[in-house]
């Protein structure tokens, strides 16, 4: 069964109460279908929406600090402590340093929170790999976005760099993360060799969002 | 009436559960004694804690950017959603650039939030002042954190800063940022021309938060 | 006479020997006309035009650390040591915290390096000027790069700014940072209260740099 | 024969023209020793010691943009310009994001220039070789600017480090970025597998530079 993460981002309509009704809706597509859905609510929703689904629910970004006198700063031990079970890294809206990210992947690793570390072609999906993160993200930046899907547009960016980090790391699973809109999407980026997807706005911004979770699955 | 403010920081002591029992005691105390108690819960308890209790919750930061695509970004619409009504903005721990204070300051009035610009000397407090935040809150470096109080150390730096701002942007209130243990510094603070304190470790750290609590407004 | 003080940017129009070449243009028709130009040369240019022109240098962007273990930054000291006058602060394209730009702005005092301090509107102006540079260059970002001029385009903004500076700080001298392309925008310029002008692309990217350089100083 | 790179930084021993000097005590070490020498003088100081000694230069750091409507960043055009030959990449004083250590390694190699990107552990430095860079320098933060040197601390960090890049990217060279001080230090660093080493401090802020060159090169 593939794994689908949805990013809220800081969209209007995942906002507070708006936030909290999506990752309800995930739940219960999860529940009924047996898929695993991952929310990531907006950072300051984050124990609001923690402290009230079953699914998991991941951090969008969190901050290469140790607790203390770092204000406005998101630490790991805040996202455990919110009751969220992981967190992205890296997102291309939230690019980090190495350093950071290799502190980052450690500090999670040692409080057994996951982490998804995102990426922009082959070589920084190598080099995310050698960090030993839980997963991978690939967003080729032609994906993102618009509407070319993974299926149409060349799948051998993500097909390639699941091969690659295999080699280097097979410990780290892969996720396509961007180029996502259909069922169809999602069966064939498993195919290609992924665990599943993270996406955001086609979901986020849909009509009916609901619907579209329905969508999302029915391939699987 | 004073005002004061609580900045949580990222303390493991004001984390979750334990960010929202501190908040409680704020609530409290704000209610038997009549001071007007603010709030800075961690960021990824902002919701959680503002849809909790009834006494003002600021954000310790926010990001200069405006809804949507900006994964792992604060937006001030989302603070405006968690229910809180302000925000704290550069944070001697979360300096920004002047080009974004002015930005924040007026995207903040515009939804109705209020904001507490930090400062830590009398030029950057004129320089804050110029841009019409509620707050310009004085924190001299040589305050934070240490064992040195306002009311003992040169208090010409808070009662000079309060009238320099007067003089420049009469409209902009004035509070005391560091040095504050006792009630007695509040009090000064107060006398020195300011509306209130912002404090932090003092509370969040404290053995016993809510006889902490208690003393700061015991000379109110 | 006003001043003309020309950004190179990173233009490959400007970079090595071509940006000595600019510089010596400025110099020859400085001494031909009497008018104070000043030059921003690219950052790893600094020394080597500095070595080689009479006219006053100024560097694009300080960074706010001592001297010493500070790989690839760029220090007071060192634009100092390269014979350099000045610096822009706060660019446009290289923003600055408000700390920092106080703490630069003292350290080139204490050097003896003049500063410009770039804003983009009336607020972040006043908020600059608080500071005490010596000179704030506005730059209404509706005048950047493009075709309006400041003698067309709503000048106010200019002499809204001049005037407002002079009431909260009277040492520091102002200068227009956008819309100027012809001798007719350097004079209507230093008319609405002016210093002088900062400029880029009209100079650096020009089929025949030295012709504009004289056609800007026509009307002086 | 090794290679012996000097980190400038921002030292006050190393500006204009002492950072010339400087350059040419290393430019008539390596005329005399045949060892080769690299110098990286600080960032406005580039093309004035480039123009003016024969041996490569490097650059501090390069910014991740294009050249144009950039004021205040280093190019790597602007590098080129200036006739370096290569630059420093993330180094632990001026750390970079994965995104634009990729980028720029990249730009650099379309130019023709050498790249040394800094790491600090063996997890980063295998993410870097992934990125395939000219060489990869081992900084252990444990040998940063102590008394420590590489030949009694342990050496395991610099020899695992050259066979897991070995492993990862046998094209990409490693150096020993810290804990160099003698000539007895280069000679172990070469048989631990690296290409030679980078060192900073050590030669720029030494009573007598000269004869600290001297020294390295005594057991080559």
């Amino acid at each position: 069964m593939p794994l689908i993460a949805i990013n809220f981002k800081a969209y209007p309509q995942s906002m507070g109460e708006l936030g909290l009704k999506l990752a309800k809706f995930c739940e219960t597509v999860a529940e009924e279908t047996g898929v695993t859905f991952i929310v990531c609510p907006q950072q300051t929703d984050l124990k609001f929406v923690a402290s009230q689904v079953s699914i998991p629910v991941y951090c969008q970004h969190i901050d290469a600090v140790e607790p203390g006198s770092c204000t406005g700063h998101v630490v790991a031990e805040a996202v455990k402590a919110s009751g969220a079970e992981g967190t992205l890294i890296n997102h291309s809206e939230r690019r980090l340093r190495v350093f950071d990210i290799d502190w980052l992947v450690k500090r999670c690793q040692s409080l057994d929170l996951d982490t998804i570390v995102c990426t922009n072609n082959v070589d920084v999906s190598k080099a995310s790999a050698a960090l030993h993160p839980t997963y991978v993200a690939v967003e080729p930046p032609e994906l993102i976005g618009g509407d070319i899907s993974v299926t149409t547009a060349n799948p051998e960016v993500v097909s390639g760099t699941a091969k690659e980090i295999k080699r280097i790391a097979p410990d780290v699973k892969v996720l396509c993360g961007a180029g996502v809109k259909t069922g169809e999407d999602v069966r064939v980026a498993v195919e290609l060799g992924t665990e599943g997807v993270l996406l955001a706005s086609g979901v986020v911004k849909a009509t009916n969002p609901k619907e579209t979770l329905y969508e999302l699955v029915k391939e699987v």
